[in-house]
Protein backbone atom coordinates (compact mmCIF):
# COMPACT_ATOMS: atom_id res chain seq x y z
CA UNK A 1 0.00 0.00 0.00
CA UNK A 2 1.27 3.39 -0.83
CA UNK A 3 -0.39 6.30 -0.61
CA UNK A 4 2.06 8.43 -3.22
CA UNK A 5 0.66 10.22 -6.13
CA UNK A 6 0.33 8.83 -9.28
CA UNK A 7 2.57 11.60 -11.87
CA UNK A 8 1.03 12.17 -15.54
CA UNK A 9 2.17 14.10 -17.67
CA UNK A 10 1.72 15.06 -21.41
CA UNK A 11 2.91 17.93 -23.94
CA UNK A 12 -0.61 19.77 -23.17
CA UNK A 13 -4.19 19.32 -22.34
CA UNK A 14 -4.75 15.83 -24.53
CA UNK A 15 -3.04 14.10 -22.02
CA UNK A 16 -6.52 14.23 -19.58
CA UNK A 17 -8.07 12.04 -21.28
CA UNK A 18 -5.54 9.09 -19.83
CA UNK A 19 -6.33 10.67 -16.92
CA UNK A 20 -9.53 10.63 -16.88
CA UNK A 21 -9.37 7.04 -17.82
CA UNK A 22 -6.89 6.61 -14.78
CA UNK A 23 -9.40 7.78 -12.06
CA UNK A 24 -11.90 5.80 -13.27
CA UNK A 25 -9.68 2.57 -13.41
CA UNK A 26 -8.02 3.86 -9.93
CA UNK A 27 -10.13 5.78 -7.84
CA UNK A 28 -8.54 5.89 -4.67
CA UNK A 29 -4.95 6.97 -6.31
CA UNK A 30 -3.65 10.14 -6.34
CA UNK A 31 -2.20 12.18 -8.87
CA UNK A 32 -0.16 14.92 -9.94
CA UNK A 33 -0.86 16.32 -13.96
CA UNK A 34 1.72 18.01 -15.45
CA UNK A 35 0.88 20.02 -18.84
CA UNK A 36 3.55 21.34 -20.93
CA UNK A 37 1.47 24.49 -21.80
CA UNK A 38 4.72 26.47 -22.94
CA UNK A 39 6.42 24.11 -25.11
CA UNK A 40 3.46 22.37 -26.31
CA UNK A 41 3.05 20.80 -29.23
CA UNK A 42 5.43 18.29 -29.16
CA UNK A 43 4.43 16.48 -32.62
CA UNK A 44 5.99 18.64 -34.48
CA UNK A 45 9.13 18.55 -32.93
CA UNK A 46 12.60 17.04 -33.10
CA UNK A 47 13.24 13.68 -31.36
CA UNK A 48 16.01 15.45 -29.18
CA UNK A 49 14.05 18.18 -28.52
CA UNK A 50 11.03 16.00 -27.37
CA UNK A 51 13.65 13.73 -25.07
CA UNK A 52 14.94 16.75 -23.84
CA UNK A 53 11.35 18.48 -22.57
CA UNK A 54 10.21 15.13 -21.32
CA UNK A 55 13.17 14.58 -18.67
CA UNK A 56 13.03 17.72 -17.42
CA UNK A 57 9.19 17.16 -16.85
CA UNK A 58 10.17 13.59 -15.45
CA UNK A 59 12.47 15.11 -13.16
CA UNK A 60 10.34 17.46 -12.00
CA UNK A 61 7.51 15.02 -10.79
CA UNK A 62 9.94 12.75 -9.44
CA UNK A 63 10.59 15.87 -6.98
CA UNK A 64 6.80 15.76 -6.22
CA UNK A 65 7.82 12.14 -4.89
CA UNK A 66 5.69 10.46 -7.28
CA UNK A 67 5.50 6.79 -7.12
CA UNK A 68 4.78 5.88 -10.64
CA UNK A 69 4.85 7.98 -14.04
CA UNK A 70 2.57 7.88 -16.55
CA UNK A 71 3.35 9.55 -20.18
CA UNK A 72 0.04 10.50 -21.62
CA UNK A 73 1.72 11.82 -24.55
CA UNK A 74 2.42 9.42 -27.62
CA UNK A 75 4.94 11.76 -29.21
CA UNK A 76 7.08 11.75 -26.21
CA UNK A 77 6.20 8.11 -24.73
CA UNK A 78 7.75 7.28 -29.16
CA UNK A 79 10.62 9.21 -28.60
CA UNK A 80 11.62 9.34 -24.78
CA UNK A 81 10.69 5.84 -22.97
CA UNK A 82 13.31 3.95 -23.16
CA UNK A 83 15.22 6.65 -21.94
CA UNK A 84 12.84 8.15 -18.97
CA UNK A 85 13.03 4.43 -17.65
CA UNK A 86 16.15 4.30 -18.03
CA UNK A 87 16.85 7.69 -15.71
CA UNK A 88 13.66 6.60 -13.33
CA UNK A 89 13.99 4.57 -9.85
CA UNK A 90 9.76 4.62 -10.51
CA UNK A 91 8.12 2.72 -13.30
CA UNK A 92 7.29 4.56 -16.33
CA UNK A 93 4.36 3.44 -18.30
CA UNK A 94 3.90 5.02 -21.80
CA UNK A 95 0.34 5.32 -23.88
CA UNK A 96 1.87 3.37 -27.04
CA UNK A 97 2.30 -0.49 -25.94
CA UNK A 98 -1.19 -0.62 -24.59
CA UNK A 99 -2.79 0.72 -27.78
CA UNK A 100 -0.54 -1.34 -29.64
CA UNK A 101 -1.51 -4.76 -27.45
CA UNK A 102 -5.03 -4.18 -28.03
CA UNK A 103 -5.01 -3.32 -31.88
CA UNK A 104 -3.12 -6.72 -31.89
CA UNK A 105 -5.53 -8.19 -29.91
CA UNK A 106 -8.87 -6.71 -31.68
CA UNK A 107 -7.45 -7.64 -35.08
CA UNK A 108 -4.65 -10.48 -35.01
CA UNK A 109 -4.27 -11.21 -38.71
CA UNK A 110 -5.69 -8.41 -40.22
CA UNK A 111 -4.09 -4.59 -40.94
CA UNK A 112 -4.18 -2.19 -38.11
CA UNK A 113 -4.22 1.26 -39.27
CA UNK A 114 -2.25 3.97 -36.60
CA UNK A 115 -3.32 7.76 -36.88
CA UNK A 116 -0.84 10.13 -35.03
CA UNK A 117 1.25 13.46 -34.77
CA UNK A 118 4.25 13.63 -37.28
CA UNK A 119 6.42 12.95 -34.59
CA UNK A 120 4.51 9.80 -33.46
CA UNK A 121 4.16 8.83 -37.12
CA UNK A 122 8.13 9.37 -38.15
CA UNK A 123 9.07 7.50 -34.82
CA UNK A 124 7.44 3.92 -35.76
CA UNK A 125 6.84 3.41 -32.74
CA UNK A 126 3.55 0.89 -33.40
CA UNK A 127 5.44 -1.86 -34.49
CA UNK A 128 2.95 -5.30 -36.24
CA UNK A 129 2.93 -7.02 -39.06
CA UNK A 130 0.81 -4.72 -41.12
CA UNK A 131 0.45 -1.41 -39.95
CA UNK A 132 -0.20 1.71 -41.86
CA UNK A 133 0.32 5.29 -40.48
CA UNK A 134 -0.97 8.53 -41.07
CA UNK A 135 0.13 11.38 -39.43
CA UNK A 136 -3.02 13.72 -38.93
CA UNK A 137 -1.18 17.31 -38.03
CA UNK A 138 -4.21 19.29 -38.51
CA UNK A 139 -6.62 17.23 -35.90
CA UNK A 140 -5.02 18.41 -32.98
CA UNK A 141 -5.74 22.63 -33.41
CA UNK A 142 -9.42 21.25 -34.79
CA UNK A 143 -10.10 19.49 -31.62
CA UNK A 144 -8.44 22.50 -29.54
CA UNK A 145 -10.72 24.48 -31.43
CA UNK A 146 -13.73 22.58 -30.59
CA UNK A 147 -14.58 21.68 -34.22
CA UNK A 148 -15.47 18.05 -33.06
CA UNK A 149 -18.01 17.62 -35.88
CA UNK A 150 -17.76 20.56 -38.13
CA UNK A 151 -17.99 20.12 -41.34
CA UNK A 152 -13.77 21.13 -42.11
CA UNK A 153 -13.05 18.81 -39.31
CA UNK A 154 -14.84 16.43 -41.82
CA UNK A 155 -13.33 17.36 -44.79
CA UNK A 156 -9.83 16.93 -43.32
CA UNK A 157 -10.32 14.01 -41.65
CA UNK A 158 -11.61 12.20 -45.18
CA UNK A 159 -8.47 13.37 -46.79
CA UNK A 160 -6.37 12.17 -44.05
CA UNK A 161 -8.27 8.14 -43.32
CA UNK A 162 -8.56 8.47 -46.84
CA UNK A 163 -5.80 6.12 -47.45
CA UNK A 164 -6.59 3.94 -44.35
CA UNK A 165 -9.74 3.10 -45.95
CA UNK A 166 -8.18 1.93 -49.12
CA UNK A 167 -6.11 -0.04 -47.21
CA UNK A 168 -9.04 -2.07 -45.57
CA UNK A 169 -7.83 -2.02 -41.58
CA UNK A 170 -9.39 -3.66 -39.70
CA UNK A 171 -8.36 -1.20 -36.81
CA UNK A 172 -7.45 2.23 -35.96
CA UNK A 173 -5.18 3.07 -33.01
CA UNK A 174 -5.75 6.77 -31.97
CA UNK A 175 -2.56 7.78 -31.58
CA UNK A 176 -2.74 11.01 -30.00
CA UNK A 177 -4.56 11.93 -26.53
CA UNK A 178 -6.47 14.64 -28.70
CA UNK A 179 -7.79 11.81 -30.92
CA UNK A 180 -10.60 10.22 -28.81
CA UNK A 181 -12.23 13.58 -28.80
CA UNK A 182 -13.35 12.99 -32.61
CA UNK A 183 -14.39 9.38 -31.81
CA UNK A 184 -18.12 9.68 -33.44
CA UNK A 185 -16.65 11.36 -36.65
CA UNK A 186 -13.81 8.85 -37.36
CA UNK A 187 -15.87 5.79 -36.15
CA UNK A 188 -18.22 7.15 -39.26
CA UNK A 189 -16.13 7.16 -41.70
CA UNK A 190 -14.25 4.76 -41.40
CA UNK A 191 -17.20 2.69 -41.37
CA UNK A 192 -18.95 -0.21 -38.63
CA UNK A 193 -16.70 -2.93 -39.48
CA UNK A 194 -13.68 -0.85 -37.72
CA UNK A 195 -12.62 -0.85 -34.51
CA UNK A 196 -11.27 2.28 -33.07
CA UNK A 197 -8.48 1.39 -30.33
CA UNK A 198 -8.69 4.04 -27.93
CA UNK A 199 -5.38 4.19 -25.69
CA UNK A 200 -6.62 5.99 -22.80
CA UNK A 201 -8.34 3.23 -21.65
CA UNK A 202 -5.61 0.18 -21.96
CA UNK A 203 -3.00 2.53 -20.93
CA UNK A 204 -5.32 2.97 -17.26
CA UNK A 205 -5.55 -0.88 -16.93
CA UNK A 206 -1.75 -1.18 -17.63
CA UNK A 207 -1.62 1.47 -14.55
CA UNK A 208 -3.33 -0.77 -12.75
CA UNK A 209 -1.56 -4.05 -13.23
CA UNK A 210 1.64 -2.79 -12.93
CA UNK A 211 0.73 -1.07 -9.68
CA UNK A 212 -0.99 -4.39 -8.50
CA UNK A 213 2.37 -5.63 -9.30
CA UNK A 214 4.41 -4.11 -7.34
CA UNK A 215 2.49 -3.64 -4.27
CA UNK A 216 2.30 0.19 -5.10
CA UNK A 217 -1.52 0.34 -4.77
CA UNK A 218 -3.27 2.71 -2.29
CA UNK A 219 -5.29 0.62 -0.31
CA UNK A 220 -9.04 0.94 -2.05
CA UNK A 221 -11.44 2.85 0.05
CA UNK A 222 -13.57 0.18 1.34
CA UNK A 223 -10.86 -2.45 2.82
CA UNK A 224 -10.24 0.76 5.27
CA UNK A 225 -10.71 0.43 8.80
CA UNK A 226 -13.42 2.86 8.98
CA UNK A 227 -11.60 4.62 11.02
CA UNK A 228 -12.74 8.60 9.20
CA UNK A 229 -8.60 8.83 8.75
CA UNK A 230 -8.31 7.88 4.86
CA UNK A 231 -7.73 10.86 3.24
CA UNK A 232 -10.20 10.83 -0.19
CA UNK A 233 -7.51 11.00 -3.20
CA UNK A 234 -6.16 14.41 -4.29
CA UNK A 235 -5.77 15.63 -8.23
CA UNK A 236 -3.21 18.02 -9.07
CA UNK A 237 -3.17 20.08 -11.96
CA UNK A 238 0.17 22.03 -13.00
CA UNK A 239 1.16 23.51 -16.12
CA UNK A 240 4.52 25.41 -17.25
CA UNK A 241 2.22 28.43 -19.27
CA UNK A 242 -0.59 30.20 -17.94
CA UNK A 243 -3.37 28.46 -17.21
CA UNK A 244 -6.82 30.16 -18.32
CA UNK A 245 -6.46 28.19 -21.92
CA UNK A 246 -6.25 25.23 -20.32
CA UNK A 247 -9.29 25.37 -17.74
CA UNK A 248 -11.34 26.56 -20.45
CA UNK A 249 -10.54 23.59 -22.81
CA UNK A 250 -9.34 21.22 -20.54
CA UNK A 251 -12.79 20.79 -19.08
CA UNK A 252 -13.96 19.49 -22.85
CA UNK A 253 -10.98 16.72 -22.35
CA UNK A 254 -11.60 15.85 -18.59
CA UNK A 255 -15.58 16.04 -19.19
CA UNK A 256 -15.89 17.60 -15.71
CA UNK A 257 -15.17 21.03 -14.49
CA UNK A 258 -11.35 21.80 -14.01
CA UNK A 259 -11.18 23.83 -10.69
CA UNK A 260 -7.84 24.94 -9.52
CA UNK A 261 -4.56 24.37 -11.78
CA UNK A 262 -1.25 25.91 -10.65
CA UNK A 263 1.57 27.51 -12.64
CA UNK A 264 5.18 25.23 -12.88
CA UNK A 265 7.88 27.36 -11.43
CA UNK A 266 10.73 25.37 -12.80
CA UNK A 267 12.10 27.23 -15.76
CA UNK B 1 27.77 53.07 -42.89
CA UNK B 2 26.96 50.22 -40.30
CA UNK B 3 27.92 46.29 -41.89
CA UNK B 4 26.52 44.59 -38.53
CA UNK B 5 24.02 42.05 -39.58
CA UNK B 6 19.98 42.58 -38.78
CA UNK B 7 18.66 40.54 -36.60
CA UNK B 8 15.04 38.86 -37.30
CA UNK B 9 13.52 36.81 -35.03
CA UNK B 10 9.83 34.82 -35.28
CA UNK B 11 8.71 31.90 -32.97
CA UNK B 12 9.05 29.95 -36.23
CA UNK B 13 8.89 30.00 -39.74
CA UNK B 14 6.37 32.77 -40.29
CA UNK B 15 9.04 35.64 -40.18
CA UNK B 16 10.85 34.51 -43.12
CA UNK B 17 7.68 36.41 -45.26
CA UNK B 18 9.10 39.27 -43.17
CA UNK B 19 12.63 38.28 -43.80
CA UNK B 20 12.01 37.97 -47.72
CA UNK B 21 10.91 41.67 -47.78
CA UNK B 22 13.83 43.68 -46.32
CA UNK B 23 16.27 41.10 -48.38
CA UNK B 24 14.43 42.72 -51.20
CA UNK B 25 14.15 46.56 -49.58
CA UNK B 26 18.03 45.77 -48.79
CA UNK B 27 19.90 43.83 -50.51
CA UNK B 28 22.85 45.14 -49.31
CA UNK B 29 22.06 44.37 -45.75
CA UNK B 30 23.18 41.14 -44.10
CA UNK B 31 20.87 39.10 -41.48
CA UNK B 32 20.43 36.60 -38.59
CA UNK B 33 16.90 35.21 -38.23
CA UNK B 34 16.06 33.93 -35.72
CA UNK B 35 13.08 30.94 -35.27
CA UNK B 36 12.29 29.60 -32.26
CA UNK B 37 11.12 26.27 -33.67
CA UNK B 38 12.14 24.24 -30.18
CA UNK B 39 8.81 26.58 -28.88
CA UNK B 40 6.76 27.33 -31.76
CA UNK B 41 3.52 28.80 -31.45
CA UNK B 42 3.01 32.06 -29.76
CA UNK B 43 -0.15 32.47 -30.80
CA UNK B 44 -1.73 30.53 -28.25
CA UNK B 45 0.76 31.03 -25.08
CA UNK B 46 -0.01 33.66 -22.97
CA UNK B 47 1.36 37.41 -22.74
CA UNK B 48 4.22 36.42 -19.66
CA UNK B 49 5.38 33.27 -21.93
CA UNK B 50 5.89 35.08 -24.84
CA UNK B 51 7.43 38.47 -23.12
CA UNK B 52 10.03 35.52 -21.72
CA UNK B 53 10.85 33.75 -24.85
CA UNK B 54 10.85 37.09 -26.61
CA UNK B 55 13.76 38.50 -24.32
CA UNK B 56 15.37 35.34 -24.62
CA UNK B 57 15.71 36.04 -27.67
CA UNK B 58 16.66 39.84 -28.06
CA UNK B 59 19.56 39.17 -25.55
CA UNK B 60 21.07 36.18 -27.87
CA UNK B 61 20.96 38.73 -31.19
CA UNK B 62 22.42 41.38 -29.16
CA UNK B 63 25.20 38.82 -28.75
CA UNK B 64 25.63 38.54 -32.20
CA UNK B 65 26.29 42.33 -32.32
CA UNK B 66 23.47 42.79 -34.64
CA UNK B 67 22.93 46.40 -35.30
CA UNK B 68 18.72 46.46 -35.28
CA UNK B 69 16.46 43.63 -34.51
CA UNK B 70 12.90 43.03 -36.39
CA UNK B 71 10.43 41.47 -34.33
CA UNK B 72 8.76 39.50 -37.28
CA UNK B 73 5.97 37.91 -35.40
CA UNK B 74 2.83 39.51 -34.48
CA UNK B 75 2.00 37.65 -31.42
CA UNK B 76 5.54 38.74 -29.59
CA UNK B 77 5.06 42.44 -31.31
CA UNK B 78 1.67 42.57 -29.59
CA UNK B 79 3.04 41.57 -26.05
CA UNK B 80 6.59 42.51 -25.95
CA UNK B 81 7.62 45.52 -28.25
CA UNK B 82 7.50 48.18 -25.55
CA UNK B 83 9.91 45.48 -22.89
CA UNK B 84 12.41 44.74 -25.71
CA UNK B 85 12.96 48.42 -27.03
CA UNK B 86 13.57 49.39 -23.72
CA UNK B 87 15.95 46.73 -22.76
CA UNK B 88 17.69 47.14 -26.59
CA UNK B 89 20.83 49.56 -26.98
CA UNK B 90 19.60 49.10 -30.96
CA UNK B 91 16.58 50.31 -32.56
CA UNK B 92 13.42 47.45 -32.23
CA UNK B 93 11.24 47.11 -35.08
CA UNK B 94 7.94 45.18 -34.73
CA UNK B 95 5.45 44.52 -37.40
CA UNK B 96 2.47 45.42 -35.77
CA UNK B 97 2.44 49.06 -36.37
CA UNK B 98 3.51 49.26 -39.78
CA UNK B 99 0.43 47.27 -41.29
CA UNK B 100 -2.22 49.31 -38.66
CA UNK B 101 -0.17 52.65 -39.55
CA UNK B 102 -1.09 51.18 -43.95
CA UNK B 103 -4.51 49.80 -43.05
CA UNK B 104 -5.08 53.57 -41.92
CA UNK B 105 -3.79 55.24 -44.93
CA UNK B 106 -5.73 52.79 -47.38
CA UNK B 107 -8.86 53.36 -45.74
CA UNK B 108 -8.80 56.72 -43.53
CA UNK B 109 -12.71 56.62 -42.49
CA UNK B 110 -13.72 53.01 -43.22
CA UNK B 111 -14.06 49.99 -41.33
CA UNK B 112 -10.75 47.51 -40.99
CA UNK B 113 -10.65 44.11 -40.25
CA UNK B 114 -7.57 42.82 -38.61
CA UNK B 115 -6.87 38.59 -38.67
CA UNK B 116 -4.54 37.05 -36.04
CA UNK B 117 -3.27 34.70 -33.59
CA UNK B 118 -5.58 34.25 -30.29
CA UNK B 119 -2.81 36.16 -28.79
CA UNK B 120 -2.49 39.03 -31.11
CA UNK B 121 -6.16 39.82 -31.07
CA UNK B 122 -6.26 39.04 -27.89
CA UNK B 123 -3.68 41.79 -27.18
CA UNK B 124 -6.15 44.72 -29.12
CA UNK B 125 -2.65 46.30 -30.01
CA UNK B 126 -4.32 47.26 -33.75
CA UNK B 127 -5.90 50.25 -32.63
CA UNK B 128 -8.19 52.05 -34.62
CA UNK B 129 -11.37 53.91 -34.54
CA UNK B 130 -13.24 51.35 -36.58
CA UNK B 131 -11.67 47.80 -36.15
CA UNK B 132 -13.19 44.76 -36.37
CA UNK B 133 -10.72 41.64 -35.13
CA UNK B 134 -10.96 37.90 -35.50
CA UNK B 135 -8.87 35.28 -34.27
CA UNK B 136 -8.09 32.40 -36.82
CA UNK B 137 -6.07 30.04 -34.76
CA UNK B 138 -6.45 27.31 -37.27
CA UNK B 139 -4.68 29.39 -40.48
CA UNK B 140 -1.10 28.91 -39.03
CA UNK B 141 -1.41 24.79 -38.93
CA UNK B 142 -3.13 24.93 -42.55
CA UNK B 143 -0.31 26.83 -43.54
CA UNK B 144 2.24 24.60 -42.45
CA UNK B 145 0.39 22.04 -43.70
CA UNK B 146 0.95 23.66 -47.39
CA UNK B 147 -2.84 23.14 -47.72
CA UNK B 148 -3.07 27.02 -49.59
CA UNK B 149 -6.02 26.47 -51.32
CA UNK B 150 -7.27 23.39 -49.83
CA UNK B 151 -11.22 23.23 -49.97
CA UNK B 152 -10.84 22.60 -46.26
CA UNK B 153 -8.75 25.90 -45.99
CA UNK B 154 -11.42 27.69 -47.96
CA UNK B 155 -14.17 26.47 -45.53
CA UNK B 156 -12.36 27.45 -42.43
CA UNK B 157 -11.53 31.03 -43.94
CA UNK B 158 -15.45 31.21 -44.30
CA UNK B 159 -16.18 30.52 -41.40
CA UNK B 160 -13.36 33.03 -40.05
CA UNK B 161 -14.18 35.71 -41.81
CA UNK B 162 -17.76 35.61 -41.68
CA UNK B 163 -18.23 38.60 -39.46
CA UNK B 164 -15.35 40.93 -41.74
CA UNK B 165 -17.34 40.39 -44.73
CA UNK B 166 -20.85 41.22 -42.75
CA UNK B 167 -19.39 44.01 -41.38
CA UNK B 168 -18.32 45.73 -44.51
CA UNK B 169 -14.89 45.84 -44.03
CA UNK B 170 -12.82 48.19 -46.49
CA UNK B 171 -9.33 47.08 -45.96
CA UNK B 172 -7.80 43.62 -44.07
CA UNK B 173 -4.92 43.53 -41.88
CA UNK B 174 -3.07 40.15 -42.17
CA UNK B 175 -1.91 40.19 -38.85
CA UNK B 176 0.41 37.03 -38.70
CA UNK B 177 3.14 36.29 -41.08
CA UNK B 178 1.76 33.00 -42.07
CA UNK B 179 -1.12 34.89 -43.59
CA UNK B 180 0.42 36.08 -46.37
CA UNK B 181 0.78 32.38 -47.89
CA UNK B 182 -3.18 32.72 -48.03
CA UNK B 183 -3.52 36.12 -49.77
CA UNK B 184 -5.35 34.42 -52.98
CA UNK B 185 -7.92 32.46 -51.03
CA UNK B 186 -8.22 35.49 -48.52
CA UNK B 187 -8.91 37.96 -51.32
CA UNK B 188 -11.39 36.06 -53.72
CA UNK B 189 -13.93 35.47 -50.28
CA UNK B 190 -12.84 39.22 -49.08
CA UNK B 191 -13.83 40.42 -52.80
CA UNK B 192 -12.16 43.06 -54.84
CA UNK B 193 -13.40 45.78 -52.76
CA UNK B 194 -11.56 45.32 -49.77
CA UNK B 195 -7.27 45.98 -49.75
CA UNK B 196 -5.49 43.21 -48.22
CA UNK B 197 -2.65 44.40 -45.71
CA UNK B 198 0.54 42.33 -45.52
CA UNK B 199 2.62 43.69 -42.88
CA UNK B 200 6.00 42.35 -44.12
CA UNK B 201 6.37 44.54 -46.48
CA UNK B 202 5.52 47.98 -44.34
CA UNK B 203 7.61 46.52 -41.76
CA UNK B 204 10.60 46.43 -44.07
CA UNK B 205 10.01 50.01 -45.20
CA UNK B 206 10.77 51.15 -41.36
CA UNK B 207 13.60 49.19 -41.21
CA UNK B 208 14.91 50.86 -44.44
CA UNK B 209 13.82 54.25 -42.89
CA UNK B 210 14.71 53.51 -39.32
CA UNK B 211 18.60 52.41 -40.65
CA UNK B 212 18.42 55.31 -43.31
CA UNK B 213 17.65 58.56 -39.96
CA UNK B 214 19.76 56.50 -37.15
CA UNK B 215 22.76 56.66 -40.18
CA UNK B 216 23.10 52.40 -39.35
CA UNK B 217 22.28 51.27 -42.95
CA UNK B 218 25.15 49.47 -44.83
CA UNK B 219 26.53 51.08 -48.04
CA UNK B 220 24.75 50.17 -50.84
CA UNK B 221 27.10 48.20 -53.03
CA UNK B 222 26.67 50.73 -55.88
CA UNK B 223 28.42 53.33 -54.07
CA UNK B 224 31.67 51.86 -52.76
CA UNK B 225 34.88 52.55 -54.23
CA UNK B 226 35.86 49.39 -56.77
CA UNK B 227 38.38 47.71 -54.47
CA UNK B 228 36.67 44.13 -54.96
CA UNK B 229 36.83 44.11 -51.28
CA UNK B 230 33.27 44.87 -50.81
CA UNK B 231 31.71 42.11 -49.37
CA UNK B 232 27.94 40.24 -50.19
CA UNK B 233 25.21 40.59 -47.60
CA UNK B 234 25.38 37.31 -45.89
CA UNK B 235 21.85 35.88 -44.57
CA UNK B 236 22.20 33.65 -41.60
CA UNK B 237 19.26 31.36 -40.24
CA UNK B 238 19.34 29.49 -36.60
CA UNK B 239 16.49 27.71 -34.72
CA UNK B 240 16.21 26.14 -31.50
CA UNK B 241 14.91 22.91 -32.67
CA UNK B 242 16.33 20.66 -34.88
CA UNK B 243 16.23 22.18 -38.36
CA UNK B 244 15.06 19.56 -40.98
CA UNK B 245 11.35 20.93 -40.77
CA UNK B 246 12.77 24.50 -41.21
CA UNK B 247 14.24 23.81 -43.99
CA UNK B 248 11.68 22.33 -45.69
CA UNK B 249 8.69 24.65 -45.05
CA UNK B 250 11.05 27.56 -44.58
CA UNK B 251 11.29 27.48 -48.58
CA UNK B 252 7.45 28.24 -49.00
CA UNK B 253 7.83 31.25 -46.69
CA UNK B 254 11.18 32.43 -48.42
CA UNK B 255 9.94 31.67 -52.09
CA UNK B 256 13.62 30.48 -52.65
CA UNK B 257 15.64 26.88 -51.09
CA UNK B 258 17.18 27.27 -47.95
CA UNK B 259 20.48 25.86 -48.25
CA UNK B 260 22.30 26.04 -44.45
CA UNK B 261 20.27 26.54 -41.19
CA UNK B 262 21.53 26.07 -37.82
CA UNK B 263 20.66 24.91 -34.52
CA UNK B 264 21.35 27.51 -31.66
CA UNK B 265 23.01 26.22 -28.51
CA UNK B 266 21.68 28.44 -26.39
CA UNK B 267 19.38 26.33 -24.05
Amino acid sequence: MNRAPIGIFDSGIGGLTVARAIYRHLPQESTIYFGDTARVPYGSKSPDTVRRYSEEILHWLLRQDVKAVVVACNTSTAYALDRLQQQSPVPVIGVVEPGAAAAARACRDGTIGVIGTAGTVASGAYPHRRVIQQACPLFVPLVEEGWFDHPATELVASEYLAPLRRAGVDALVLGCTHYPLLTPLLARLMGPGVILIDSAEETASTVADTLAALGLAASPPHTLPNTGASDPPSHRYVVSDDSSRFLTIGARFLGERLTAVELAAWE
